[in-house]
């Protein structure tokens, strides 16, 4: 095949990728091993990983990084983590991972109408002190790193974080604008599991034009 | 109380607002009416109307004007309109809009999968051609109104829209550019009912760190 | 007709409108009146009105908010409305409302040198402290309505606004941005007559080349 | 006089600038031939003159280069001239050149509507094919200059500009932009004789509040 | 310590880095044997491994992955890598990147004029069409990477790229935004030895003020 | 020749210029004594000269005022004069002055290592307080002039310079938004020879994919 015959993929109907999607029985058995692990916790497979899939080695070793990172610490707790994870995506515009983090933004909270707030907006989501000053850091790092000086990252001492947790808001930060950008790449679409994650009990109709 | 006194309100715990927020016994009938109507048909008021209340008048003349935008038509209909606010409302960043009007696009859509990533980026949502057109205008007049072309205009007409109905998909954003910023002026927060509105059955806890 | 073969209206010759233009025996009563009180009182339509009444019942009812805001009150008079007007046109670029209201402007102030310098640039206008607070947060709602805080809310009542007049600087801020985009959907132009409206006496030639 | 003890000078209440403006017996011999030629044509010396003058061989220097660009040629008269410098100075922004060059503009055209029109946007002026191709050049290499390519310089010569002619919108563009910021950087205001010249006949009063 | 005490280190002299740069005989085996032999090969430990070893495990994680990215294929080799590196670098405006990986492009390239080149502006650096599109992709995706179509993939099979490889230009692109985020949070500064690295033979003493 | 058939020229082998370079002995004689002079002063004739001969009266006039800017006094040598230049430059992204002036810098600091870093980021290249401030100032009037405030100038005396040296800062970031702009719509591109001026001593051969 000539290089001229090459052509995008096919959207991938249950992925959205742009890329080819492996079935499960073709990779390696670590992948196929972490594949079984997370389908037994949550019920399914994230796309992430069926869509990173397509370079399994890339996979394994973007993983083995991204989840050192979810490990929680006393004053940066699987909650703040993820609110990381959601206002850098909000920064970035990424569809896949605000709906992935979101839900888990809502879950680990135990508050899922401060974590959709979070997901819009998290200057006006009610968030005290401390989480204000780390989303305020997270979103300076994805939209002017240029500009992030050593007083802002004293912002991050300043409301009771170690410098091993602030160091962790800026690789979690950093982490986020590279897996936002795979996402994007890629055209990784959210499993429609997570929009019933962790959702307020006894929902209704909504209503329209009553503002 | 001479001006330099004046401060800005304490924030009204229940709709966030920096303005005073009037009882509903000491607003004109017309607006007692509204509220009661309303909360008899889901159940509870708007915070937008409780908080507009701060300026009777200004809140009946801005709903007058409102109400017209979202009633349906053959080629636009209460899901489109929905849409449009939900666009207009996400290149503005208002929190407010996005939630209520979130909750109000996942009901007349009857899909709250859709719905949701519409509220996070309408590029990705895979809409059809017809409403990826309207929501492409609806972002550039919010967004870069100077550049807004008749070749813009155009592109509605040519995936079926009437005249009357394009206008109205302009009509509609730049009513959302006026509401988005009255609601970040104010400050007004989004009711929790709409965070559980319109979800899918079934949902569950969420996960943290798989992704 | 099918829907294919909807073009955008040749550009009207006397508006500049993409969309067609209503001739005046055509329009509702209310609106005949409206249109014939303002041609006696000051000896034309602008054009706003005659592009909105592709849509009668919205320009009546757009109009009905947005007269209210023009209301002058003590500590916000005519001038300062039409002040926010073309300060909130100027960050939008909005050709017709910087020159009609530009016009109405120079109007209120009787001072045509400084409504001119307000329209290009309020920041080297020369203003009191009050009148560049309120500038200075008019544009703020405009350009990046997320970042208003209640700070900026505060610099308002500090100098010397009640929160009436607050809440009416972010109002007619919010009204503008409607406005704006109506008028560059639509391509409204202003009427000619403004341009030689509110100017200095004894004019002349004018330059080129001298710097 | 140490350097702790520098000040910013007091506003110059004829000029606007925040340098020391030297009296015109002060100026070298040059200076003061060209600013009695000017007030002999014009009746008043611009203040760009006055300002820069804290310079005296810089402003010798400026304006050797700056008259050169504003000689006319078959394919680019005085107006279009005109028309670039108001084009880059509403651009970047500029009170001093909009007001100065924004009368000379009109003068130019001899027609006070379109003058007026170019320098708030020049999309919507109703200008033809030609004027509007050099107006997106100069507004391209005055804020994307980087992005600018041969496709664009094309455009240039498309509409019948003649390579030298192509030269000269972007030299007049890049002048302005040095001349822009040399206005904002010491404050120049423009004079006030400005708002009245090349005004359309018959004026009035101007209005309020009718849109 | 109470957190209240938390201050950020003071500015390694070295690394320039906000945080503890641990000593060498501090470091696990792994990165001691690491940093040995990327001494052996270059003469110096590159200072992104000395100040991201505050987390040791953190920078054997990251490094597994990012070393993936650089392997070349026969459609993108080395320089091409490289180049990826410096483009996303110039867009985010990394200092430590772009001195660095500049070095690194001079190397590949064999040519310091044209690597110098790219990493100042790739447009005009007379990039081939191949090169071009891999640039003008990498840069899309760090700067807009909301807007980036299954369009922008396309291009990069159009020059020849295969699956894997336009996959590996979206991964390379995506790492340096997070390694790009990690050197601006920490303040990492390059090693002086990169500024002497690949340059052309037979310098001299430069020139001042004669353009 | 009618105007349909012009054509920007060929992209002049030497120089990048899209306009036609005229060869030396074609110049006046005051041009051809300016590059005869830089010649035997540094080897080579800059691409600037060369490309803006193309109007060698204009070379002349911009040349006249440009090199009264780089003539050092007491607070502000010739290495912070070249320092504003590549200041601006870098805002601009201009390819032509990074590299020239980036050369000139190096030289005039007699620090190769910095000057390179000033070129990529001037805030983390270890600058003092009074080049900071300089440097502050000249990419602010660059990027948004309107914004430059009185309180802006007062940093410059504010650091030890004298009202005039102030103004020098402010002239020279101007005539570099001019000269960028003329250097990107000719694409004007560095002679080789700058890369490889005032360089460290004893460089090597770079590496590839060690971070």
């Amino acid at each position: 095949m000539t290089s001229s015959e090459l052509k995008v993929s096919e959207t991938d109907a249950e992925t959205g990728s742009w890329f080819p999607v492996p079935g499960e029985t073709e990779l390696p058995d670590g992948l196929r091993g972490l594949f079984a692990k997370v389908r037994a916790r949550i019920g399914f497979v994230p796309n992430v990983f069926r869509v990173y899939a397509f370079r399994p080695e890339r996979l394994s070793a973007w993983f083995a990084h991204y989840r050192q990172l979810h490990e929680p610490t006393a004053g940066l707790d699987a909650a703040d983590r993820e609110m990381i994870a959601v206002v850098v995506s909000s920064a970035n515009g990424c569809l896949y991972c605000l709906v992935a983090h979101g839900a888990a933004l809502r879950a680990e909270l135990g508050d899922p109408v401060l974590g959709e707030r979070i997901s819009y907006d998290w200057r006006r989501a009610g968030l005290d002190e401390r989480r204000a000053a780390i989303c305020a850091y997270a979103e300076k790092l994805t939209v002017t790193p240029r500009e992030v000086t050593r007083a802002d990252l004293q912002t991050l001492l300043d409301v009771g974080l170690t410098l091993e947790e602030a160091w962790d808001v800026a690789e979690i930060a950093a982490m986020y604008n590279l897996t936002n950008r795979m996402a994007m790449a890629t055209n990784m679409l959210p499993n429609d599991e997570y929009s019933a994650q962790a959702r307020p009990d006894g929902g209704g109709g909504g209503m329209s034009g009553e503002a």
